[in-house]
């Protein structure tokens, strides 16, 4: 089978996560304008990027039926599409039988077919087939093609076509409870015999949202004329069309709709130009063809070539998939983040977290426009950050864990277990870590792009302002002459504070401490790089005195950090970073005892609360929190970090190895990313355990390992970083001064691998194996790449290839 | 007096132009934004970019009264503050004597200042003192502080300070037929006892601007609690306050006020954003200091020090700072293009035209950030170019003369004459060389940053499509071997086809000839600049065949232009480009009859047509036309042009004199843009006749040399001219294969010129006079700059200072 091409078959609901993957489309505009950006519940505001995508997966049901009934998989629909036979009932699953259905999702055109025979109970049968898209071409527009044939019997066939503004957010069952319905109707209108238009607005924040679709019909390839009948109700609109048909008669239903809102760029206002837009666009065939050149497109700058088998393949593309509809040149434009779960999983309700760490160096490394776009989008929410952080007492920028539409802080306080059915104070807020994560993507960005007016237009008010809060967050301890942070979690949200101590939050976060040292080191650095007269006038705006620049010098070399031994035996016996101070001194959980009693333990969190117990007491964590650290920083980096805060000697070359060896067994994967870095950190010494780590996280959503998530919405973060796997770390891709380092350990299973990249200006194109690296230079940037391979400097010229062979 | 501070006295109304100079203010944002965006005029809709600055002048009247009022100069006023005594009548120059009033405009910080005494019947003075300013810190924000002093007699002072959106755009006499309101209210609301909060929604493109004013009020420096009086109609809010005073108090009024509307980025919804701004934003005197340090870094970028008298430097100054309120950093991230009358003029509706060709040059060479952000406005309006250029019958893209909001074509196509009465057919929109404008606005930010990536992703798809447009609007002349371009109109709006043929347009137009071919030319050189594939890739999405890229070639080598003879004696005899063809067989104009009879004879289209008579029959040009080539081609490009089309045995070096001769004396000076073009071609060889230009291109605002113009909005694309003529034209600095050319003739009135520009990643800093030529050149990018003297090149290091002595 196709290496781009998924398929779902039957209406199997143990594989709701597959069906979820490939009902997704999107080009990174339709989802972020058409979605629904708010949620109000119990009387609390979330002002979030709600980006829950009903526009997309709308028309994905058949008999698209509308909100009220129950549909296949009773997804709210604002395209539904009917149809019926002489004014019987509208045939879908529950008049008639469903014989046979299939969906298949081609990634490398971006179209999703479905397949479904019909069987009513009179024993005609109707085959249908579905094709739609979202266009990657035209941004603003997307069609369905929905092709009927009757066999057995004929009759009058009628087609129902609508535009429906009543739908709600259903796709997370424990948000039941919360408002569900956020659009407000303003019109309908016909505009055209073929056209109808409707416009609502969002109940919060005022955004106006119109579609104008189009319908034409076709019998035996001749259009189908005469007049349609309209069908109105607040909210909705709809244009019917009847047929008489006989057996074996094709009938093609297209559907192409332009959709505009209130946000958009270069409009005059979002009816007119959603009328003005449908009423000059081609058919659906030309629409389909300039869609799959542009994905075309796309897939050239982010070609991976690949030496291993067809499944593996397959959902690296459906991964890089994901990410090309979340993140495209169309999105690159407007103000838009990337959500946890893409733009069409409503969980977190569009929220932006720290994703973006796991899902930049794809971006970077091939269309460094889009990372450059998603950075300001933090870029803008900067003042927002510096106020939350002068409400926390700090200076400088503290950016939000849950990050909303305007950039405020939208963490719930109170979250709701379903083992126990409990709500629960809820401290997440305090992962201030993403601030680390926000500075670390800039410097990234940077690295791999050499933009130096990025830097000093944007990327160094955001380094320095992080670095300013990082400074301010420190507390001075005379007695150690340390630096410490306290109050705050890391990346493992099993922790949210002490046993026994009533103000949430941990002290000296191991990942936290050496972030923020990280981040100092940085902004430091960048004040040094800028041009004297830029730094000086970024110094004056942002008052930072030397007496400042002092400090965060000194934080950044006398921060404390916390280890205890490993407790293990032989070489692995030796101090390991504290995933917190005191982290030690809990309790050992008996980890076999909990496998045997629950089975999954992923989400020991709500398991010990349904006990009446609490993970704080534990020493467990959700996942990968110290280790984290091996995953961002090279062993250079994290070693010179604690050469500068005077620990280095802990850093032997055991240092990685104890820690992977004590916090492994302790983490039960509760969060997808977990699989990721843990495939990351034994790539190169435990090869196998590595691959079988990406094999898992490979399957996250596709076979939906935390039983239910997928179906909220895919992993976006871990499918990038699978990608990822693929492209720096079994690479050993680095980029550090202005040098591309590779020093690759590709799996056995990979085979070959090869890569495209756009890098400083130049196009890259990488072919690796076990035995040699094969790298052709474009013409680009001036002056030769340097290229360190396995430790070893070179210079390759544009327009030459390069071979290295691997010792 | 300060090379930075503009001051007027009085209330001469001699002075409008001068008056309406200083009462400019902005940040590039909230004009943008608090501006209405459209024009509804006789049925048919203009949704123009309508950037009237409303919100800028408006509380631009000591009085502050509303709009049905008339007040100092009938501004209608988003921001009224006003104040009596004893609930007398509000003070203002209806009720009390202005025994004297004066406005100083600090450009360096950014700051108006207004004097004001106001002598009321019973003899009470009020010593009246404001100093407002809008925000170049943060966007959303703007100030007022009035000082009131009263003197002879006390009395129970009230104070009034509304929001008032019942505001009308009453900004041009000659609009005023046409439907001037263009809000409808939402909502108004107090937010707290000293804030009140205000929201409309524009009438066409329904954009909801939501403005939050908070009024605090000092006596003797303390403040004045207690409890204000609100006063609310429909569209307007106010909250008064009163306070007793003697004779000689000091009673500050601090007017506050945060705006925001529904196309703000990282918003959560207008008015809950205004009303938290507001709620937490620092003191008047904080935010005056954040906004002056904002300005002076704005200066320290664009700094020219200039070593001539303080007259020319001052309104060089002010020049500079007219572009820089309309185009800054905070625009940069929003969709907003150049208004010909910036960013507060009502004239032409906030219309995009041509003018970004003269503006750009100032901001490429210092922040190219902002002119990126230009020519992204125009590439996001690349598909309504695309449907413009189908419905005129022609390929690619073609921009419209007249650009409104989602980039449709709103040139007018009747328009009036004031001096006969008449309504005209306008053909204006015939004005396709906008095209060309636009691709040497692309092509040179590309000289001057050498950034690819834009290049990648926007500049080349514009380039392309232009050159496309220029491609099939050409036809082929069997006879002559030669291609032709028929029916278009040149700069000069004076001409809008030939007498006695119905159709408008003209044949050949030299200039639009000339650039068609430079598009051409560079739209194939950038297809060769392109990396490979991504080129390839380019021209698959845009579906051009090799077939199309030779006529491309084929009509820039074969572009039909045409001469005719100067007519002058001696050395001046000799071929000129016709202005267009037939231009020569046109009736010779009596210029000094019509001088005499009419004195300024600027606007000889509306005197002739007051006559009965038409400028198309004569040899007369509003503004530059053909001398435009000599504007923007240097002698080598147009060389290569020429040469190009086989034309090169007129190219002696006597055409450029000759067609100056010729077409000097026959130019009326219709517009603004006229002076610049003129001083700019004579710079070399007509030192003091350029220098006279300049210095009328330098009035033309402060002294409304056309008679009213300035009122309706300052010409910012003469504005710009005029520092472009320091910066470019007499240095002679080009930028061309990666040289930076520098051939100074700097006019003895300016003496010297230090300059410091920001040219591929390095800042570059000049210091020029008529003997030597000093360059520093400032950390960045990798390798030497390469640097062309004279003819000679040279390299000049990071870090290094050169000098170069002018032979």
């Amino acid at each position: 089978m196709s290496e781009w091409l998924l398929t779902y078959e039957g209406l199997d609901p143990d594989r709701e996560g597959l069906r979820e993957a490939l009902c997704t489309l999107g080009n990174g505009y339709v989802a972020t304008r058409g979605a629904l950006p708010e949620c109000v519940a119990d009387g609390v505001h979330y002002p979030g990027t709600y980006a829950a995508g009903l526009y997309n997966r709308l028309s994905s049901e058949v008999s698209g039926r509308t909100v009220e009934n129950e549909s296949l998989v009773n997804l709210p629909n604002w395209l539904p599409l009917r149809f019926r036979y002489d004014d019987g009932p509208w045939i879908d699953e529950t008049t008639a039988e469903v014989s046979s259905h299939r969906l298949e999702l081609d990634v490398h055109r971006g179209v999703l077919t479905r397949h479904t025979i019909f069987e009513e109970p009179d024993g005609r049968r109707t085959r249908v087939t579905q094709r739609r898209f979202v266009s990657m071409d035209d941004p603003h527009l997307c069609g369905l093609e929905t092709t009927l044939v009757p066999e057995g019997r004929g009759g009058r066939l009628q087609v129902w076509s609508g535009l429906d503004g009543t739908v709600v957010n259903g796709g997370v069952p424990r948000y039941s409870s919360l408002p569900s319905r956020h659009l407000e109707p303003l019109s309908t209108s016909v505009v055209d015999p073929e056209t109808v238009c409707l416009a609502v607005v969002t109940n919060q924040s005022a955004i106006r949202i119109a579609l104008a679709s189009r319908l034409r019909i076709f019998l035996g390839g001749e259009p189908v004329d005469g007049p349609g009948e309209v069908e109105e109700r607040t909210g909705a609109i709809a244009l019917g069309r009847r047929v008489d048909v006989e057996p074996g008669d094709e009938v093609i239903v297209e559907k192409v709709v332009a959709l505009f809102t209130s946000r958009d760029d270069a409009i005059s206002e979002p009816v007119s130009d959603a009328c003005e837009r449908v009423r000059v666009v081609a058919d659906f065939d030309e629409l389909l063809d300039r869609h799959v050149v542009a994905w075309r497109h796309r897939w050239n700058r982010t070609k991976l070539e690949l030496g291993c088998d067809g499944e593996v393949a397959r959902l690296l593309h459906l991964h890089m998939f994901h990410c090309m509809v979340t993140v495209s040149p169309h999105s690159a434009l407007l103000d838009v983040g990337v959500p946890a779960r893409g733009l069409h999983g409503e969980a977190y309700r569009g929220h932006i977290f720290w994703d973006e760490l796991f899902i930049f160096p794809f971006f970077s490394l091939r269309v460094p426009e889009l990372t450059r776009s998603l950075l300001l989008y933090r870029y803008r929410r900067l003042p927002q950050a510096r106020r939350l952080a002068r409400a926390a007492g700090l200076s400088g920028a503290l950016y939000p864990w849950q990050s909303s539409a305007n950039g405020r802080e939208e963490t719930q306080t109170m979250h709701l277990n379903p083992e126990s059915g409990h709500w629960l104070p809820d401290a997440s807020h305090l992962q201030r870590h993403v601030n680390a994560a926000i500075a670390y993507n800039v410097w990234h960005y940077f690295q791999a792009t050499g933009d130096e007016e990025f830097m000093r237009f944007f990327g160094a008010e955001m380094l320095l302002e992080i670095a300013r809060m990082w400074a301010s967050t420190a507390t001075y301890d005379h007695s150690m002459d340390r630096y410490e942070i306290h109050g705050v979690m890391g990346p493992d949200e099993y922790h949210e504070g002490y046993p026994g101590r009533d103000a949430p939050g941990l002290d000296n976060n191991s990942y936290t401490n050496v972030m923020a040292v990280w981040c100092l080191c940085r902004a430091l650095e960048v004040l040094e790089l800028l041009p004297p007269a830029t730094g000086a006038d970024l110094r004056e705006r942002l008052v930072i005195t030397p007496q400042e620049l002092d400090r965060w010098d000194d934080v950044s070399r006398k921060m404390r950090l916390c280890f205890h031994d490993s407790g293990l035996p032989g070489d692995l016996a030796g101090p390991v970073f504290s995933q917190f101070e005191g982290y030690e001194q809990l309790e050992e959980l008996d980890w076999e005892a909990y496998r045997e009693r629950y089975g999954d333990i992923a989400r020991l969190d709500r398991i010990l609360e349904a006990e009446g117990d609490s993970p704080d007491r534990y020493q467990l964590t959700k996942q990968p929190d110290v280790l984290m650290l091996f995953y961002l920083l090279s062993e250079q980096e994290l070693g010179e970090v604690l050469a500068r805060l005077d620990y280095d000697h802990v850093d032997d070359c055991g240092l990685r190895r104890r820690c992977i060896a004590h916090y492994e067994p302790r983490t039960s994967h509760g969060s997808t990313l977990s699989r990721v870095v843990h495939a990351w950190i034994h790539a190169r010494e435990h090869r196998e355990r590595s691959w079988q780590e990406f094999l898992d996280a490979l399957h996250s959503d596709v076979d939906d390992i935390q039983g239910g998530t997928t179906r909220e919405g895919i992993h976006v973060g871990a499918m990038a970083g699978t990608i990822d796997l693929v492209q720096r770390c079994y690479t050993g891709l680095e980029l550090r001064q202005e040098e591309l380092r590779l020093d690759p350990v590709i799996p056995a299973e990979l085979g070959s691998l090869g890569l495209s990249l756009h890098y400083r200006g130049r196009n890259v194109h990488l072919r690796i194996d076990d035995r040699v690296v094969r790298m052709k230079v474009g013409r680009g940037a001036d002056g030769p790449l340097a290229v360190r391979v396995r430790g070893d400097l070179y210079e390759v010229k544009a327009g030459d290839t390069a071979e290295f062979r691997l010792a």
